[in-house]
């Protein structure tokens, strides 16, 4: 039996656009239970001393990631159009994608504001953009965002985001099997094969 | 005609060891000519503010690192046993990396310096390994030294490194196709498909 693959994806984290459009299909094709973690990305970096995040303090590291997202997104076959805000403010957004997460639509709710915020031109934590998302999931929007702010939401999202700094988790997105993190969206496949095997078969390169 | 690939090079860069066993190969498989780029991770990691590289001020990122390293030497096919020493002193090495470079043996040189550090236990920068790679190698230690620390190749050193910085690179390995830029190890089969293509296909996804 698969060991089941947890996805803890941070919704200020451009990266993890690539595995949120993709990661239930692939864990589908790989047989692997899915497991949304949405954490508090922002909270954790500025743990780490980054609060504005890994790239705003590193403008050749910021400048090398959107062209990499770009190319990357190109041969993940999805469509990318350089979202016209960063850093976002996900403070809400990450806020009903716990909730979502207890009920089970983060991935529908997570692929919906990714593909706003990388495609749309319609930032996460722009005015009127999650109420618009939820309202495309067919969800009452104003209920949905207050419930997602009641208190049992917001200590289970610092539960969350405590637990991933203590599993030593560093950025989004980190796929976790058993003990063993992989940090990146070019580590899914060697996350879902380790979900399968426990370990990485040598592989055909270039 | 294949455009060709720079491979920047850095001889205290943990993950540089993933690509410097497999380029030389997989280039020659690609068509792709290579070119060797070895410049001084230290002097850059200085000017970005982080002397002692990207890991040691992040120690959950360090020890994601040596994890994930083993993980991917597994899955290259490639030894590995953690090094006995890091961050190493790679200042005489890089030094005669670039002298090889000038006259065509740095892979074969590069190879042995990162099996020495992540096979043998046996660390670059350490007392009399330097002088033994190139021994191994069928070269003149002593005098191979002494020209790689003569005027003009300290020069050519800093001259790459200043092109290195103002071309945006940012760590090691970096690979550079026309003006792309690739960096990791996990993106040379991305700069391989640019330099024969111009552009990524879409590929298979786990």
């Amino acid at each position: 039996m698969p060991q089941p693959l947890e996805f803890w994806v941070g919704y200020g984290s451009t990266y993890s656009y690539l595995s949120v459009m993709r990661i239930a299909s692939s864990a589908r094709r790989w047989g692997v239970p899915l497991v949304w973690k949405p954490f508090n990305i922002r909270s954790l970096m500025i743990e780490k001393g980054l609060p504005t995040g890994p790239f705003i303090p590193r403008p050749e590291k910021l400048a090398y990631m959107w062209r990499d997202l770009e190319r990357r997104a190109q041969r993940r076959g999805l469509p990318y159009s350089k979202p016209t805000q960063y850093p976002v403010d996900s403070q809400a957004t990450v806020r009903v994608a716990l909730l979502a997460a207890q009920e089970g639509w983060c991935g529908e709710f997570s692929q919906r504001v990714f593909h706003m915020n990388f495609v749309e031109s319609r930032p996460i934590g722009a005015p009127g953009n999650l109420e618009a998302a939820l309202h495309d999931l067919g969800r009452e929007a104003a209920a949905t965002i207050r419930k997602a702010h009641e208190p049992d939401i917001e200590a289970a999202l610092a539960a969350q985001t405590r637990t991933a700094i203590e599993l030593g988790i560093f950025g989004a997105p980190t796929f976790r099997v058993g003990d063993e993190l992989f940090w990146g969206d070019d580590r899914l496949e060697d996350a879902l094969e380790w979900a399968r095997n426990c370990q990485l078969a040598p592989s055909d390169q270039a």
